[in-house]
């Protein structure tokens, strides 16, 4: 087995890498960095990604950082199933999805789940959280009517657009629950996952894949 | 000719597009729009990119709008001179500095771009410009230092890293220019383009390409 992958646990970046691996059926050695005791700042990790920041992916004498590039060479490397589209349309939608991913919805909810996870639950934070919510809710409501016409979200097969957007709504549901435990903040629960049933059949899509349980953040689990 | 691109004078995503069709040599038709007058938001344009940005190309029947997916298109259609790589390990290292451009280069000098072309000039704009400067500036040693040892971002030919960070480059440096002449901010010079000889060397390069004068934004020569 060649292939090690350096992660945190419930980082979204690193998920979209581990559903990759188990999609292509690739095994591979996984090394779990307990963030929270700086694991991912020690000499060692600093060698492979001097950003320090997880997912990195070893395979041979190949070292990659950035979610995107480490897809990029699974891609190349193990290329069943696609997961960037087999031809040009095909490969032009995927990257069109996650552009407007990175581009218009990974911001806002990164911003809710930081602010709930990190920052004092006070009048500004929920402010800017109020702000996010308004941003995001477009986006879903617009990710939600695509899925209406097509399975997955760059079309009839799973890809790279799909593996990036799960990981980032499990994320937002999550910090929804967690405000909830620090009193709330109603305008949150426009995001809820019930709102957008397409949504949902399609996280329960990614849900049904095999290998899925592996993948799943283990301290979100205790 | 069956490729048209709407775009914009002086947008860094579709300057991208441009280099690239030249690159590719790729003949096209030229939609320049007039955003001031909001030539992006009429019902034709919206018709082709809801969100109204630029660019977007039309290739055929084929519509694409966000500037990675639009190159992604041209490298499955036109694929030589190759920008994303031939071999996985070009493909991961093209993959990888474009994913490190958006995650951490682009926001801070859009930032400052913004502030300085459509904020008041005033302290609270000063004061977010020089944080962005703050977060810039160690990101275009990186660059600088990467670039002492290859002739292009990712290695040894021209790939689409370089066609992204180059017109990012150049909106940085004309805004401390305007910043300049509002009175100026010193601390912005820390990014003059004297200040970085490997990049200096590496622009060069880009404004020496065939096709280059074709792609510069009329509006900036007026």
């Amino acid at each position: 087995m060649s292939i090690t992958v350096y992660w945190g646990s419930g980082s979204p970046f690193s998920w979209t890498v581990l559903l990759a691996l188990e999609t292509k059926g690739q095994g591979y050695e996984s090394r779990l960095l307990q963030m929270s005791q700086g694991e991912h700042k020690t000499p060692e990790f600093l060698a492979l990604n001097p950003r320090g920041k997880v997912p990195v992916l070893v395979d041979g004498s190949q070292v990659i950082s950035e979610s995107l590039a480490i897809l990029t060479w699974l891609e190349a490397q193990y290329p069943e199933p696609p997961l960037f589209g087999r031809t040009a349309v095909e490969k032009a939608a995927v990257m069109q999805v996650v552009s407007e991913l990175v581009s218009y919805v990974e911001a806002p909810i990164m911003a809710i789940s930081r602010t709930t996870f990190f920052k004092p639950w006070d009048a500004d934070s929920q402010a800017a959280i109020s702000e996010s919510v308004a941003a995001a809710k477009p986006e879903l409501q617009r990710l939600d009517t695509r899925l209406q016409s097509m399975p997955w979200l760059a079309g009839q097969v799973l890809s790279v657009a799909d593996l990036r957007l799960y990981p980032l709504l499990q994320l937002l549901w999550r910090a929804i629950g967690a405000a909830d435990r620090k009193g709330g903040l109603p305008v949150m629960h426009e995001l809820d996952r019930d709102n957008f049933p397409e949504l949902d059949r399609w996280a329960r899509q990614i849900e049904a894949l095999h290998g899925y349980n592996r993948t799943y953040p283990p301290h979100w689990r205790a």
